[in-house]
């Protein structure tokens, strides 16, 4: 039998790693490296940092792979993303079946939580559905990018008593959510927040929080502190060629 | 200078410690344990089980101190919660005052993310706004109890695209949240889930989470389960004195 770890490695800083994360690390045949391209070589060597720090096993292998490309413009949104699932479904199985031996153990590194808009879990669970090669797996929970956030901006994720949501800036877009005080925005590349400036609210913005590169920002969202968030955002961005960015949009109760 | 560490030490299971977690516990002179009574004494106990396991440095004192009740059957409700909120706010003042000593550090251990549905960062923000004890403070972001429980259910937070709800039970006994499709229900001590049975609902419910007395249950929330859940829930409560449960409402997309 085959054993899969998905294991939460923290939203950046090395140190946010548990001891279960280390426990599983050092328990690991052959680590699955998906890489999105040139851009976000910085976070491949991230992820090799932190095996050289913690894992003390000798012999692993670390095995890199293409995480597909999904097609930003299609004519039919529904069947590309259906493609881009099946595409990346198609590659972890590979991986699984070709990269690990019966009796081995494999892992993702996976940014922050597990759980939290990512799709290693889901991949995974793909894989199983195909039934072409079996295995068990295990999660292991991460410090996730919104605890990481709030922690450095030593704020709470929720107000007393008050709802919180979690969201993307797709979604954001259309507006407010209904029900929560205070909005987590993930996966936002278009700084949705701007439509929110003067409108009673306070953001905790971050990116690369926990890095050394880590830029915090926070205050009354109006238009000056959305301009610079902008502007601090595009010039960061252009320095690293990438940008992970969180924010936290907080109305007042 | 006092310093002071707001601890996240995971929802219950030591090894969700992070590396920055056990570092920090090493620096700390004075450990604050604040205690509800009796009944939680297991979990007096357990954080003293994770001072035993990572602090290897000698010399710190555990101050113990009672935390104040609130009055569960107020006239006035919101004179009552701000009469809590300054009797606390008092015991903080003076372990912080009285038994810190200037150049020494202090620490709170917050189980779970000190973020979530917690008041220590709130507390400790109303000490320093009283201005009668100066110190530097620092929050050590933890595995949520959220985390904890998606990942021993090994399911995500979120479905894809889709928005997340944090919300308490009392908020939920008002309504599924508008915009939503996962919704997690914390501090319920009345199963509010039991209103939403037959509604096309998936559960994902946790005791003791990541602990040896850890219960899980999932599955489409039919009555069956709904009382399975009720059943469960009751009899451990009644066995162990208290009970620590989250749950996840799935909304299927």
């Amino acid at each position: 039998m085959r054993k899969i770890y998905a294991i939460g490695i923290g939203a950046g800083d090395p140190e946010h790693l548990t001891v279960q994360a280390v426990d599983r690390l050092n328990r690991v045949d052959v680590f699955f490296m998906l890489d999105k391209g040139d851009a976000k070589a910085d976070l491949v060597r991230l992820r090799q940092d932190i095996l050289d720090r913690f894992v003390t096993r000798p012999g692993y292998r670390v095995v890199s792979a293409k995480d597909p490309d999904r097609d930003r413009t299609p004519n039919d949104y529904r069947a590309a993303v259906a493609d881009w699932h099946q595409a990346r479904t198609d590659v972890y199985e590979r991986l699984l079946r070709d990269e690990l031996a019966d009796g081995q153990t494999g892992a993702f590194l996976v940014w922050g939580d597990p759980s939290l808009y990512d799709s290693t879990i889901a991949l995974i669970e793909a894989v199983l559905a195909r039934g072409n090669v079996s295995f068990d797996y295990e999660v292991v929970p991460g410090v996730s990018s919104i605890s990481a956030l709030v922690a450095r901006h030593r704020t709470t994720m929720n107000q007393i008593g008050r709802a919180v949501q979690l969201t993307t800036g797709r979604r954001l877009a259309t507006g407010w959510p209904e029900d929560a005080d205070d909005v987590f925005v993930l996966l936002d590349a278009h700084t949705t927040f701007d439509r929110f400036v003067d409108a009673g609210l306070e953001i905790y913005w971050g990116a690369y929080v926990g890095t050394p590169d880590e830029i915090l920002r926070s205050g009354p969202l109006d238009a000056v502190l959305a301009a610079e968030i902008n502007s601090v955002r595009a010039e960061a961005r252009e320095r690293h060629g990438w940008i992970m960015d969180t924010y936290l949009l907080r109305r007042p109760a």
